[in-house]
């Protein structure tokens, strides 16, 4: 079973592919989408959408994790995360790849075991979870927690078909 | 020349295919995109990205014309929004038509030629400029007035290409 987390944002957007084999999580792909730069902002959004196509293609994961966002600092920095994770969305409905969304609290608590655990703490459990002997971005921390989060909400049958 | 104007929307994103041809303009086509209803949002958003896909296949615009959101509500409406936004940006990069972004004020003096027009102010005057002998939906009108500002702001060479 590939899980693919996401952490969308309209600078730097993370990503991890987490598989569970044997009750065992493992970390197969992770880092960031850099979409920054001065080209115009719609150019950033299609980068992110075009990156997320080949990371799919890549792995071919069955599943994408990503974080429900609620809330934003400001309208403004809303609309540009929104823009972000619109282009992430589409990427993964295009791919077939089923859209599973959680409540950063619900990743916090399933990952740290408290839904109110800072991105550091976040960061800390990941790699201890899937044994990372780098220190990931917390851009990308965020995203593996994502996976790990569903997988560890999910039960499989034994070809890896999620079960209801 | 024809243009496309949006007006994106989590729930309606309104459309419209605006023709110039010997300094007239006249609308081609327009109308709405409607992607409410109980299925999950991701999919609402998905199904933006394909409905401007088909319009855009099927007409074969050069440009597009949205407007340039700064501003919204709240942060929970702006994320919609701005996801939506997304959507439709990613299509329009995908199909190659080059991207416009116009700030509401400079829609509403192109159109009505006061910043501040209300929306249905915006809707008066597109029936008139481009003599539509229906009353349109106001998300259909302002996505017609962003073509119609584009087309006011941009001169075209004897060819439809845009002049610098």
């Amino acid at each position: 079973m590939l899980v693919l987390g996401v952490d969308p944002g309209s600078v730097v957007t993370g990503f991890g592919i987490v598989e569970k084999k044997n009750r065992t999580l493992r970390c197969v792909d992770a880092g960031v989408i850099r979409a920054s730069g001065t080209r115009p902002f719609y150019e950033r959004i299609h980068a992110i959408y075009r990156s997320m196509m080949d990371i799919m293609s890549r792995h071919q994961p069955q599943e994408m994790a990503i974080e429900d966002v609620f809330f934003a600092k400001n309208p403004k920095s809303a609309l540009k995360i929104g823009q972000a994770r619109g282009a992430v969305l589409v990427a993964a409905v295009e791919c077939g790849v089923a859209v599973h969304e959680y409540a950063a609290t619900e990743i916090k608590q399933s990952v740290v075991g408290y839904g109110r655990a800072t991105k550091e703490q976040v960061r800390s459990m990941v790699r201890v979870i899937l044994h990372l002997d780098f220190q990931p971005k917390l851009d990308t921390s965020d995203a593996l927690a994502a996976a790990v989060c569903h997988l560890n909400w999910t039960r499989y049958d034994t070809k890896g078909r999620a079960l209801p």
